[in-house]
C-alpha cells in the first residue's frame, strides 16, 4: 500500500502557522505560541499522534466550547508541597504545562512537589511534561485520567480509562522518558495495523466472543483492547483514576463523557522530585548511566533493546534538519481552519 | 493431585512461635514481634508466598549474615520533604514499616512525603507498606528493586527486576490497594501451574527458541518470563530501578548479586500523599466508593471484575476466624530452625 502524501514542515514555520491558527480561535499571542510549540514538539519528537494529527480535534473543541482558549488553572488549596489546582476547562497542554512547573517549583523548595489539577483537557502528549520535569534536571511523574475507553479485566464494557502515565528522569545524553497508556496498543495503532493488513505482533484485545486476539479489525468491532498484563493493567489504569480524582477532587473516568469529541474535564497529578538535593548531583547522572549501559549490554533476541525514549533524540535531530513530517491531508485540513 | 497437607495456626500464636525463632536468631524482642506479625499479615491475608512460607528463607539469610537482625535504618540526608536513609543491611521488613512510617509522618508536615532507602533487604510482601499507609488514612506508594530476573523486552538474558510498585488507596469498606511486579506471573505462580499439569491462563514468557508460550514448563527453561504488557512493564522495571537507585543512592539492580539466597542490598521508595490535607476529608471516601461502584457494574464478561485487594478483607476475616492456614512441611521447618 502507498505511504501517505507527507509534507515536511520546517520547526518553527509549523508553530507560526498553528499559533495564527489559535489566535484566530481565541488564544493570546503568547498563548498560542507556547500551544503551538507543545504540537510542534510531540511531532518534532516523532509522537506524530498526538502531535500536529491531533490539532483538527482540538480546532474542533475550540469551536464547540469544550476548551476555553482564555482560561487559566487557579490555586483552589494547598498544604505544603501538596496543591490542587482546577483548570477551568482551558486547554490541556497549556494547563499541564503550568502545573508540572509548579512541582518543579515545589520540588526545589520541598525536595519533592505534588500538583494535582482538576477540570483540565486533554494535555495531547503526556510526554512533553516528562521532557519539561528532566530538562529542568528533575524527576517528573505525572499521568491524566480519560474517558472510559478500556474494559477492566474481566468485563465486556469501556469503564476505565486508558490513563497514561509518564516518568521521566534527567540524563547527559538523552533522558529517560516512559510515556505509556494503560491499553496494550491506543486504537490508532490498532487501525494502522488493519491498514497496513498486518496481525498485531501480540495479543492487543479480544474478539466478539471474548477470544484473546491478535486482529486487529476484531479488536475495533468488540471495542475491547487489552489492558497490559491483563489483570494487573486493569489494576493500574483504576489506581491511576482514583489517585487523580482524590487528589484533584476533580471527575473520575466515570464521570468523563465517553465520545472523543466531548471528552473533557481530565483530571491529573504532576509529581517532581528532586533527588540532587538529597545526594550528590554528579551521582544522578552516573547512576543514569550506568543502568543504561547495563540494559545495553543485554543479549538480543530478535527486537532492538532500549530504553524508554531512546529514539527520540535521533528523531528529534532528523526532524529539525528535515522538516517536521505532516500527513499532507491533515496539513490541507489545518490551513483550513 | 492431592492438596500439601495444612496445619491451621491461630493468628496470635504463629506471632508468638516466628517471634521466638526471630530472638534466636538474633532479634530483640520488640522488632522480633514487630518482624512476626509482618510475616503472619501477610499469610493471614493470603499472601502466603511472601508470608509463612518465605520464613525459612529469611531465617537462612540471618543465619548467612546476608540480614543483620540488629541493624536500623539511618537518616542519611534530607531536604523538605524528600529524605534518603540508609537501611545498614537490617531486616527489610522492619526497614520497610519504618520508612512508610517516616513518609507518613512526612506527609502530615508537607501533605506529601518521600523517603528513598539504600542498602536494605526484602520486604517480604510489598501490600504491608500500602495497607499501613491506607490504614494511617494516606495514599501509599512504595516499589522496590530486586535482583536481575526478568529479561529487558527483545533480550534473553534478566538485567531487570521485577520490582513489585505497590499504590494504596484508603476506603472505610476496604482499602484499595495494588501490589505487583512487573513479570506477569512470579516464578513461584509459574512453578504452581506446571505441578498442577495446567497451562497459564495467558502467555506468560518464552520458550528456549525464543516463541512465545503458556507452558510453564517451558518458562522454567528459557529464565524468560514475560514483562507485563511486553515493552511496556520492561520500561516500567526500568524506570522504577533508576527512581529507586537515584533517589537512595543504593545499588541498582545491574549491582545486586543475581541468586535468591544472596539478593541483599535493595533500593526502595515510600510516597505518602494526605488528600484530606487539600479537600474534604468525607469527599475522599464517596470518591473510592463511587469509583468501586461503578467498576463493579461493569458488564461480566467470564472472570470476576474486581478492584485491588478485593478480596483481602474477606481471606483475612476467614483467616482469623479459622487459623492461618500453612503448608505443614513449611511449619515442621519452621519448627526445626
Amino acid at each position: 500500500m502507498a505511504q501517505p502524501a507527507e509534507v515536511l514542515v520546517p520547526y518553527n514555520d509549523l508553530i507560526i502557522d498553528l499559533a495564527g491558527i489559535l489566535t484566530k480561535l481565541g488564544f493570546s499571542e503568547d498563548r498560542a505560541d507556547r500551544a503551538a510549540r507543545l504540537f510542534a514538539d510531540a511531532s518534532r519528537d516523532g509522537v506524530y499522534s498526538h502531535g500536529v494529527n491531533r490539532f483538527p480535534r482540538f480546532a474542533r473543541a475550540l469551536r464547540n466550547q469544550i476548551v476555553d482558549p482564555k482560561a487559566r488553572p487557579v490555586l483552589v488549596s494547598q498544604f505544603g508541597a501538596l496543591e490542587r489546582w482546577d483548570g477551568r476547562l482551558g486547554p490541556g497542554m497549556l494547563n499541564a504545562q503550568q502545573c508540572m512547573e509548579r512541582a518543579i517549583e515545589l520540588s526545589s523548595a520541598n525536595g519533592i512537589g505534588c500538583v494535582a489539577l482538576a477540570n483540565t483537557n486533554h494535555w495531547m502528549r503526556g510526554g512533553n511534561y516528562g521532557w519539561q520535569a528532566a530538562d529542568a534536571g528533575v524527576i517528573g511523574i505525572c499521568w491524566t485520567n480519560t474517558m472510559p475507553n478500556l474494559p477492566a479485566w474481566g468485563a465486556s464494557d469501556p469503564r476505565l480509562g486508558n490513563n497514561p502515565v509518564i516518568i521521566a528522569v534527567p540524563r547527559a545524553d538523552g533522558h529517560v522518558v516512559l510515556d505509556m497508556a494503560m491499553s496494550q496498543f491506543s486504537y490508532g495503532a490498532i487501525e494502522s495495523y488493519r491498514l497496513k493488513g498486518l496481525p498485531l505482533p501480540v495479543p492487543g484485545g479480544f474478539t466478539a466472543d471474548g477470544e484473546l486476539t491478535s486482529d486487529p479489525g476484531a479488536i475495533e468491532k468488540s471495542y475491547r483492547p487489552l489492558p497490559i498484563g491483563y489483570w494487573k493493567g486493569s489494576g493500574l489504569a483504576l489506581m491511576l483514576d482514583l489517585l487523580a480524582t482524590m487528589l484533584s477532587g476533580g471527575r473520575s473516568t466515570h464521570e468523563i463523557p465517553g465520545d472523543p469529541e466531548r471528552e473533557a474535564g481530565l483530571s491529573q497529578v504532576f509529581i517532581a522530585i528532586a533527588p540532587s538535593l538529597i545526594g550528590p548531583p554528579e551521582r544522578v547522572n552516573q547512576i543514569a548511566d550506568a543502568v543504561i549501559n547495563n540494559l545495553h549490554g543485554s543479549k538480543n533476541a530478535g527486537v532492538a533493546v532500549r530504553y524508554p525514549g531512546e529514539q527520540v533524540l535521533k528523531t528529534r535531530s532528523e526532524n529539525l534538519s528535515r522538516g517536521i513530517p505532516i500527513n499532507a491531508a491533515i496539513w490541507s485540513e489545518i490551513h483550513r481552519l
